[in-house]
């Protein structure tokens, strides 16, 4: 399968991993020395480097807020190792549900495991719905 | 303005300097020491660093092709020093009509002026339009 078609298939896999709240099955989607940014230029503790800290990231995240994604658009992929994609993600915050714009950027090493992914969106521009806090 | 502000406008001038087809509008956006890669991961002479280089870069791929972008879904800042887009770019080339689905990722100096633009796509995903070559 040529690799813009391996990297894809990847970012589906993720989003189904995301959408069914199964971090197993999207921490099997990344190498161990996998790296992510979420969001870039965020707080301390949303750059998590390494397997382990990732697994307990991304468990943390899905109980805080069960993020379900919606593709907008194509996997965008490259002739190089990366490849990108936009969502919105939907998340179950105590203030009600919220909706956020992401675009994902993720690097792939030659197995097509993901190594890093960089998760943009700016909680400054989220859509919050229900009741306000 | 807040920076994601800021760095949003720019983005949006971006796109307006391209679908006019005006190199100096779009340089003028630039830091001097831009880096361009169009395409990430794409053959010898697709990295370009250095305004002036980069100004060649545009003049030609403006002649070439006309490129005429349609913004698709927001523009995705961050509270770092980076934000994305999702774009359609219609390019007029010999061959016809082509589509290409693009997400730029651009980050900023402290000036808000663009230092790195890095284009995704493949041109291996393009939609043909026209007589086949």
């Amino acid at each position: 399968m040529p690799r813009g078609d391996r990297m894809r298939a990847q970012m589906v896999k993720y989003l189904a991993g995301v959408e069914a709240g199964d971090v197993e099955a999207v921490v099997s989607l990344f190498a161990d020395s996998i790296s992510v940014e979420d969001p870039v230029g965020g707080p301390p503790g949303t750059h998590v480097v390494g397997i382990d800290a990732v697994r307990v990231f991304f468990r943390e995240g899905f109980a805080a807020s069960q993020p379900r994604p919606r593709r907008d658009g194509p996997i965008v992929t490259t002739a190089g190792d990366e490849a990108a994609m936009a969502f919105t993600l939907h998340l179950e915050l105590e203030g009600g549900l919220t909706e956020v714009d992401v675009i994902d950027v993720m690097r792939f090493d030659e197995e097509a495991q993901i190594i890093s992914l960089r998760a943009f969106w700016n909680f400054r521009d989220a859509r919050h719905h229900g009741s306000d806090r």
